[in-house]
């Protein structure tokens, strides 16, 4: 049975489930940041989903860039580039970032991962961003 | 009509090209490293490929992280780990990396993107991972 790695709990927040994803919204303002986590138990690498997960996987991917720009545009921080990243060398549960990225945030052109430290939200925009990512990937 | 971003020449070596993609083997003996690019004239994001296609890099996402799990057993360095990332922030032609990690490479657990310099590959080590990478790849 599937149950989600507690480590993503302290660093992100429920958004809308996907029909095979759990979506979270990554808890640092620097960046438009979803995680997906597929619902799939013991799962650590591409290779072990199905061709149909892996097909679902790949929409989810482009449903949480759509949720990504949408979290920017709301926080007047258009998006200019998504990074999307399997990593998995921590947090070993099977889970892809999808990240808006800007010539102006702090990481550029660098990756995010393991850069710097996580900027706190203002709770309004923490808000925003909420409803913004929930509206895109309900939508 | 697709041409391949010269940015990519002198970082990598071709690898039997796939369905979609050309495949590079990464010119960096820290990892066993494949870079996969569509062959679709001006995609930047994963988003601008039809869903077919999307199936189509996804599978070829597999392959690869097989042929690099292949090239680490030839080099005699097991990959533990597969890191998949779609940046671009750089060289913006979409190109995704397929990257083999160990706990012992330089970069664990952090990504592999801008970090370090890339290590020269001794030229009977590259005949060998290119032959294993080509091997799985065609297989």
């Amino acid at each position: 049975m599937f149950e989600l790695d507690p480590a993503f709990l302290p660093t992100s927040a429920a958004l809308p489930g996907l029909a095979l994803c759990e979506a979270r919204l990554q808890l640092d303002a620097r960046f438009p940041w979803i995680v997906l986590i597929p619902r799939i138990d013991r799962a650590f690498e591409l290779e072990e989903l199905t061709v149909e997960e892996r097909a679902m996987l790949m929409a989810e991917i482009v449903a949480a860039g759509e949720a990504v720009r949408a979290m920017g545009a709301a926080l007047g921080r258009p998006v200019e580039k998504l990074n999307v990243g399997q990593l998995g060398n921590v947090t070993r549960q099977l889970h892809v970032h999808v990240v808006g990225r800007r010539a102006d945030d702090p990481c550029w052109p660098g990756p995010v991962w393991g850069r710097g430290t996580a900027a706190t939200y203002d709770p309004d925009a923490l808000e925003a961003a909420l409803a913004a990512a929930a509206a895109a990937l309900l939508g």
